[in-house]
């Protein structure tokens, strides 16, 4: 079946100067003839070549006068022939533009539909695609960096790597099954046990990238908690005054949960203020304290907040102790610009008044969250669950071989396990790909991309 | 003094699968060499061509990989050598790419700064650059043939050819000054009267155009009047459920006006609800009753709308009569489809409930605000204040140079008003000009255009 001709806007909406209309597919250099008028048809041009002249509707009316960048495959974004208009950057002409090139038969593009043609057609893998979305939603140098990262290939590259040691080890393990009656071996059973533990080894040096990368891709968590009046918006908002590095201020949908986005040495810090939501007290508003104890369990860091009045509150201390999953709370005392009454314990002191002890605790907030792990530019890393699960997937396929391995099992169950884990492995750059996962990852991109 | 080289998004804000940063001056490819890492230099690639590679910072970190355009001067929007760079959609990207050209000199762009090069270079004259900002605003199908019809030169020729006659017709006038000893007469008084007379009526067809321009340009705007519970916000209401054409939607800064905009046949209605507002009335908000009067009296149409119970208050008739400078006011009466006392005296009779009347009501609004004017896309016409301002000024000339022509004044007193009238016509295109006039023009359009 003959593909669809896709066409949609590439640039964000709104007026501007430009707005691009992407268009890709079959059809495109025919379509692009009917309604462009230059000093030459777009089929007759090269490739990466830019050509002005008017868009023209059925009535020969001017629609638009354009820049048209022409992409020929496989030299495209998709792989497709390609075509970009550059029209004024009005809501308006888009929208006269657009009907005009459905009204030829084109169609408007799924999300992600254009990326998801360049998966298809090979221009990129699995993760390679899931990391352009990534990189236009970053926001921080370090987001940026790991989503290129990404992009660049590198985890695709250390992937296909792994993959290419697990089909080595498989071939030999299927080559003695179909020898199996002559009794010849061609690996021994410790050198096939020594090759699956270095996969194992370089899968669990993957894995530990995890958290960093989520980091790195989504900023770290941080909950402040702490009895009302403590000075948790106080220190909010001190926080987002002193910063030059606002990323931006979501205000909350509820009044229950405020978070703010600040950027330290590039990393991003989400900061929630579970404000109003009083731990362990008895008048509670059902859905803001799911919601606030939704956030603590899943904290990066809490940040729990006494003042030198009342110290910490021992009873919200062991409800965020039980609830937190990262296990990360920092006390820390607020209100310290005051008279310290310094029997009460915290690691840190700060004053949201004047400031004091504040840039300290950003630094250990990110240190704390990042822990030793250091980024390298040239380090395969992972940010999503995804691919996390891929290789949990893969790791305990290959664990199963080992264990057949030692019950001295036959052949047949360590090459099953070993091929289950490659396909894992080939999951994360899309070799092998359910419809389901595809629908999933384009889902999440922009239209137009 | 050597210009600036300028950069600036060119895209509308935001998220999205491309952003474009446009880049034009003498610096351009010299800076773009530095960034851009391709098969090839930027420098040394041909005009209207378009390159792969990535943009790296001179820490060798990839910003972005990218898509180049290059133009070269004068092939080029702005006259200038300029590069467009298409770099992933995302805020966070342009503010890293910009922050680097920045380091390598260039400027930030003013808004419309391009377009205003594009016009100091010849690319396009005055009106036509005014005519960009309007393609780029346009939200109907008549507003965008408008700025189109301007911005494809119809007005600019039209006035070329007036200023034309008028410098032929000046020569001949000072040619006799310069031989005024010898008393030669080069063109006689009536056949310079009628050369007057006949550049008089090609102005006098371009002034009649205004009204129609500025409405095609702005769309019509009516406001809607009536005593309390009469009807207004249902009416209002009837038309924007029903119209499949609704533009926007303007929540009223203050709860005095509301402001609805809807389309019809290409044409934008803007209707104004002065609900709240009551005229004539004792218990009146100042600031209200000040805008409400200001709509009234700038509406291209009254309506003015009464009911089957109440009919039409006089009072607040005679008081929009007063105000409306157009004078359109149409009675219209709703709630027709209750018993009618057809006693009250209604040109129109509609249903805001029932939608009687409507479609009706809408046509006669449209049919009187363009009068009988018809709209020719090969006729100049024009649509801005400015324009209109221009060319009274210069009609006020011609007719001065009659009268010193009747009055058998000097010859230079003649020539000085066709010198005038010349340079009034020079203005509109932008042949002479002064740096207000083309800051004013030109702070009107957005960043990047």
């Amino acid at each position: 079946m003959k593909e669809d001709t896709i066409a949609a806007v590439a640039t964000p909406p709104g007026f501007g100067a430009i707005s691009i209309i992407r268009v890709s597919g079959p059809d495109t250099f025919r379509v692009a003839d009917l309604i462009f008028e230059g000093k030459r048809k777009i089929s007759e041009s090269e490739s990466h070549t830019i050509h002005y002249g008017r868009l023209v509707n059925t009535l020969g009316n001017t629609m638009d006068d354009v820049l048209i960048s022409v992409f020929r495959a496989p030299n495209s974004y998709t792989g497709e022939d390609s075509v970009e208009i550059n029209i004024h950057g009005s809501p308006f002409i888009a929208k006269v533009v657009l009907e005009e090139l459905i009204r030829f038969g084109l169609k408007l593009a799924e999300p992600g539909e254009f990326t998801k043609r360049a998966f298809i057609n090979g221009r990129l893998d699995l993760s390679q695609a899931e990391a352009v979305a990534d990189v236009i939603r970053s926001s921080t140098d370090a987001s940026l960096r790991g989503a290129r990262n990404q992009l660049d290939g590198l985890l695709s590259q250390k992937v296909s790597e792994l993959r290419a040691l697990l089909i080595n080890l498989s071939s030999f393990v299927e080559l003695e099954l179909d020898f199996s009656e002559e009794d010849i071996k061609f690996m021994g059973k410790e050198k096939l046990n020594a090759g699956i533990d270095e996969i194992i080894k370089e899968i669990d040096a993957l894995l530990s990238t995890y958290s960093f990368g989520r980091i790195i891709r989504d900023g770290i968590n941080v909950v402040i908690v702490g009895q009302p009046n403590v000075g948790k918006s106080s220190l909010l908002n001190y926080i987002l005054k002193e910063s030059r590095a606002i990323v931006s201020h979501i205000p909350g949908t509820t009044r229950d949960i405020i978070r703010e986005e600040v950027s330290m040495d590039g990393i991003l810090i989400k900061l929630y203020d579970t404000a109003g939501i009083r731990f362990s007290e008895d008048e509670i508003e059902k859905e803001g304290v799911t919601r606030s104890r939704e956030a603590v369990k899943n904290a990066d860091i809490v940040v729990f907040l006494g003042d030198v009045d009342r110290g910490f509150s021992e009873e919200i201390f062991k409800e965020i102790s039980d609830l937190s999953i990262s296990g990360k709370i920092f006390k820390v005392m607020n209100k310290a610009d005051l008279d310290v009454n310094s029997a009460f314990n915290a690691e840190i002191k700060i004053s949201a008044k004047t400031g004091l002890g504040i840039k300290e605790l950003l630094k250990k907030i990110k240190d704390s969250a990042l822990s030793s792990s250091s980024f390298s530019e040239k380090t395969a890393i992972i940010s999503t669950l995804r691919h996390y699960n891929c290789l949990e997937e893969a790791r305990k396929n290959l664990l199963n071989a080992k264990d057949s391995i030692s019950q001295e099992m036959s052949g047949e169950f360590i090459s099953v396990d070993l091929r289950s884990a490659e396909q894992s492995l080939a999951e994360i750059i899309g070799v092998v790909t359910s419809d389901d996962i595809l629908n999933n990852v384009f889902s999440k991109f922009c239209i137009g991309k």
